[in-house]
């Protein structure tokens, strides 16, 4: 997946539409290693200060693909940290002022560059509100870096795709060793050292994944469902195909599924699975049961025996990988695909239409 | 909008296709009167009682259109109460069984039929784990009334459509006279007093309606959009036109649109906005000049200078009414558009597929 393997990586050989998008990709594992190795333990010690300051509750601050690793490290403060936890709505503070009493709060902002007007502002205001804030973003120069209390690099190196990729994944595996950090337990770098060898082997089978696109090639939307932590995938793999290919891809929890939008499901209506290798994967089965019973088009992202009861799927390496760490290798399979279906459709992942890397929302 | 009116009201008047949508449609003026006439002053004394317990966060949990209900609470909650909230992801509970000290919250569940095993058992766990329990729901004699601490009753009457309409907007009163019992300030019930009478006056326009349901009979998808409070509308929309017509209507926040989503946007995408009269119609302004830009086909629901200055759109009565009032409003149109729509496309709003009234996920 580097430049000596051009023809895994098909889009790095010049010009060509998605080279960019195609090359941050392949820095996946690289980035992974990175986090381990240079970031872990300064994760470690920022998550320790955080935690002498015994927080009770937290909030989750940020946008886009950012947005949905902040899903994921909600999932991570509330089940292994045992905090509750709120994703916050920004217009709350940027556009009607609210004062809030945040004693006791860690507000963590998420976001890629560190340079969005509203996250900035909100990070200030939640500081003077009394919470302990830490800003995560992949630029420890940015303004927001600046406003939080503290803060960790993802150190994903600079990003020039719109469609972010390895910004994602390295937020989650800071995510997953900030919140270990704050338990104050085992080693979380050592229960996530397979990751990147595993990343690369993934991304590896690209053409798997290309044979899969095929069968997106004239889909008018697409439903991506899971459960537990692999539903932060979902939406990011929503939004990575929404925003290249255009498709409208409508993400949900398997179980909201089930409240209205599986009326929407049909034999035009592709839906992608990610079926997590746990518990969240067994919460799952009784809508993969429906989705099946419906004769609904269905593509697994997950073990291999999941793949093998759907119509077609792509099997994740797993074995090893606790539960909460396969969202890092599960978002890999489907961020080849919304680029290879972008591909097939004759556009440019490189280049969609209307979008700006910092997206200046206040 | 009665059974006087028939004209007004082509769905009641036999088995036509959506009579019981139609008819619960038609309720929600005398739902609204109800619960201020006979539901206020109850729902103030158990606003009173949770008061004095002084919980500092707030939770709720939710699926469905209630879930939307209760993105509604988060932001009364956050910008009027001034208190930190989340939504909770019920999974953490039930599949991952998180044991999270809960001392200090007040966990909010919100269900039209109270029966979800799922919301019983997170709301029981909340219970045990130390949090004042509420559960505002149509049915008091519901096993999740029984297992939360306190139970508001949302007056709404039996429904029987499977798309929820009166149980959401009452579901949005009763948060709001909750949020402002909370307070301990005004009187919530005077602030809202219009309301019944507008609703009547905006569900009297269905002709209105049926006129902008011509522009989607063939839409193959759809954007909803808006802000702060009027976001919960936005999704609730959405949801509604799914679950009856099966078209991909995809809901965002204006400021998460700029994120991402918008590259999907263009002249097969026609985008609705929601757009509040104040700050958060005011923060919209900048994507409604983009949306515009981009000559995306964009009906708006809101004041009349906004509709004026878009493609088409329904101008929304909001002469004194409060922002945070406006989305029992709001939603009216949007319901009859749903409904207008399915009957458009030949199909019954009153049989969506794959729906059951009460979604038993675990």
């Amino acid at each position: 997946m580097t430049a000596t393997n051009p023809a895994a990586d098909p889009g790095a050989r010049g010009d060509r539409p998605g080279r960019i998008m195609s090359g941050e990709m392949a820095e996946q594992p690289a980035v992974l290693r990175r986090i381990l190795d240079e970031g872990a333990p300064r994760i470690r010690e920022t998550a320790e200060r955080i935690a002498a300051r015994n927080p009770r509750f937290v909030l989750l601050t940020a946008r886009g693909t950012s947005d949905n690793a902040a899903l994921y490290a909600k999932y991570l403060l509330e089940i292994r940290l045992g905090r509750p936890c709120g994703l916050t709505s920004m217009s709350t503070t940027t556009a009607y002022q609210a004062r809030q009493d945040l004693t006791d709060c860690l507000v963590i902002a998420v976001s890629q560059s560190g340079g969005s007007p509203d996250l900035v502002a909100s990070t200030r205001a939640a500081r003077e509100a009394g919470a302990v804030t830490l800003a995560v973003t992949n630029n420890p120069g940015s303004p927001l870096a600046e406003a939080a209390e503290f803060h960790i690099d993802v150190l994903a190196g600079p990003e020039k795709a719109l469609p972010a990729t390895k910004t994602y994944t390295a937020e989650l595996l800071s995510l997953y060793l900030l919140v270990e950090g704050l338990r104050g337990g085992g080693d979380g770098a050592g229960e996530a050292k397979a990751l990147p060898d595993l990343a690369e082997s993934v991304l590896a089978r690209r053409e798997e994944v290309r044979q899969l696109a095929a069968r997106y090639r004239f889909a008018e939307r697409m439903v991506i469902t899971s459960r537990g932590y692999g539903y932060p995938t979902a939406k990011e793999a929503a939004l990575k195909l929404m925003e290249t290919s255009y498709i409208p891809a409508l993400s949900y929890s398997g179980a909201d599924l089930l409240h209205g939008p599986l009326a929407m499901v049909d034999n035009v209506s592709p839906v992608i699975a990610i079926v997590p290798d746990g518990r969240g994967g067994q919460a799952l089965q009784p809508v993969l049961d429906r989705l099946r019973d419906r004769g609904a088009d269905l593509v697994v992202v997950g073990p291999e025996r999941q793949v093998a009861d759907a119509s077609a799927g792509f099997v994740l390496p797993t074995q090893g990988v606790p539960e909460e760490l396969q969202p890092v290798l599960e978002i890999l399979p489907l961020q080849l695909l919304a680029y290879e279906v972008t591909i097939a459709r004759g556009q440019d992942p490189d280049a969609p239409r209307a979008l700006a890397k910092v997206t200046e929302t206040r």
